[in-house]
């Protein structure tokens, strides 16, 4: 592993549980009965321990959308053409997509990132509305070789670190969320879910954008012989990043280290960003602690993600869609959770009796 | 029934469905896979359908927090003390409370309206941060007699109406959430979900602000005793209100008839306010049209409730709190669906290709 990328995991710390715990107390004195808010004390208590205050803030809101091409689309995997990774960036950058449409309900910022579309994007690069972090032209058809080499992998991990890095310094963003898009992108994320976890590939591969009975068949077909030739190390991420990933897998899994690295929570996307967070967790575990588990996927496999990560979704609304839409939505919740917490008043400072 | 109620009742008519179709076949060319926005596109249909367009707006959010106290917390079935209730209040006033801070959130208006607090509220009456709509000093110890006469059931309905109406006349107000406040209310609300679902008091009575074992035993035996001596006609949801109602839950109810009349779509908050809304709908089921469900609550009995109904919570966020808390998180995610079918491109308009 090269040096720099080393250097990063090795910062990760675990998030500090002491001002976890002494937000609990704090909010156990808000004027409402013990517990009533339910997952926003969660929530709230892990922002003390991520920021280490009892008044965290939230502000300069980003999802950092990662966009890549898949050489397995040859295999028929998914529903739709291969040109509409570009189509969508375009969309992305017009502002017409539904992340664009649910980051401005929710106050955020959309960044698009081009990690590895099979086509060049010079006008939007040129014009600085896509950042310019190509690895390549899309992965392998990881049906006959690895995805990438394990120094592409290296490299998109630290294009992720970097980006969500200049998005902390450089733009003050305090919450940071995941997204997606790569046409034919849940079939490495299944395919990672099922070398990460143990579990069949039957059990965690399903109809993306929609595909029928027949082209489910053939996308499990394809990643169990993925997993075959390649071989991937469950024990070694980097080595299930290069071989069954995918680029904009690889930078979102930057991403979550970055804001681990600095610091700052990061609410993870559906199947595709949390295929990532399981990346980034193999990478290092202490990331776990700045994730937050935006919402349950009606892509199946992607409970299992949230059970090996430890994790609760915060959200169920049948979204599958990725883009970084349902943790856009989740956004909400935890600037309420972050509001919670600074605003609301004790019974002290209300005036409110408590019970007996 | 006094006229001026009967015309309002009359005057509730179902939503526009064809308004429904259209915004579905709308949503379908969005250029996404069909479905992926889950639980948005659903919402989306039903406000166009409410709303008759396919532009639906929802401007000028309100959370509408009635608050009424309980004379059957003489019998100990709170965990807090009726002082709280004003208290709260002050602390609405004051925007310290939960419901305020998580209405800054979602930017709606909290709007608190007296409907039954025990004492005089006059200060806050005089400056105008509480509405006046006061019916009586609390509700009679619904264990011993009527919580309160058919006529006061009658005008507190016709108070909720007046209030919501005028929000929406004089306000603009384009979509409403409901809120409570009375200490003791969980009592009435169970009281009234067993009555008009047939379930056992004991199915359907939870710990509320938080009672303990003795405590909950005692609540289900008061809540038995009430529905034992006033036998309250499920099919006359007069009669359930009065008997054993509260002040705030009838003010809930007509809020959400007021807002159904004038065709307002209405986020229904927690078990309070989902006891409302059965009171509602027994008077006219085709508010239910005009109803979002916003959350499932902690208190045992509100799943009873939303099937009763027929509907499905939104969110899932563990709260049992009331005040408006749980409808307030709703509020976003009903804004994100009115954005989706306000602003995502169609495929057509985005330049992306269709499926094949």
């Amino acid at each position: 592993m090269c040096a720099k990328l080393a250097e990063i995991l090795q910062g990760i710390q675990p998030s500090n549980k002491e001002w976890g715990q002494k937000a609990k107390e704090y909010l156990n004195n808000l004027a409402t009965p013990p517990g009533s808010l339910g997952e926003l004390l969660a929530l709230a208590e892990q922002l003390a321990a991520i920021k280490e205050t009892l008044k965290p803030s939230v502000k300069n809101k980003m999802v950092i959308v990662m966009a890549g091409d898949h050489g397995v689309v040859e295999e028929g995997v998914s529903a739709f053409p291969q040109e509409v990774t570009p189509q969508m960036v375009a969309n992305f950058v017009k502002g017409g997509a539904s992340i664009n449409v649910l980051s401005e309900v929710v106050g955020a910022k959309v960044v698009v990132v081009d990690m590895g579309v099979a086509v060049d994007l010079t006008d939007f690069i040129e014009k600085g509305s896509v950042l310019p972090y190509k690895i390549d032209y899309g992965t392998k058809n990881m049906t006959q070789e690895p995805a990438m080499t394990r120094e592409q992998a290296e490299k998109a991990l630290l294009a992720g670190i970097e980006v969500v890095s200049k998005m902390i310094q450089e733009k003050g963003a305090e919450l940071i969320a995941t997204g997606d898009m790569g046409i034919g992108n849940t079939t490495p994320s299944s395919a990672i879910v099922s070398v990460m976890t143990g579990k069949t590939v039957a059990e965690v591969t399903g109809r993306g954008t929609g595909v029928d009975d027949k082209g489910l068949e053939n996308k499990i077909r394809a990643i169990e012989k993925a997993v075959k030739i390649n071989k991937p190390d469950p024990k070694d991420a980097l080595d299930v990043l290069s071989k069954v990933g995918g680029y904009e897998i690889a930078g979102i899994a930057g991403v979550i280290l970055g804001a681990a690295y600095h610091k700052v929570p990061v609410v993870v996307d559906g199947f595709i960003s949390t295929a990532g967070a399981l990346i980034a967790k193999g990478l290092n575990p202490n990331v776990v602690d700045y994730m937050i588990a935006s919402h349950k996927s009606v892509e199946v496999g992607h409970q299992h993600m949230w059970q090996e990560l430890g994790l609760n979704p915060i959200l169920d609304l049948k979204f599958r869609l990725g883009e970084g839409t349902g943790a856009a939505m989740a956004m909400n919740v935890v600037e309420a959770a972050a509001q919670v917490i600074n605003k609301v008043l004790t019974f002290e400072d209300a005036g409110v009796s408590k019970d007996a």
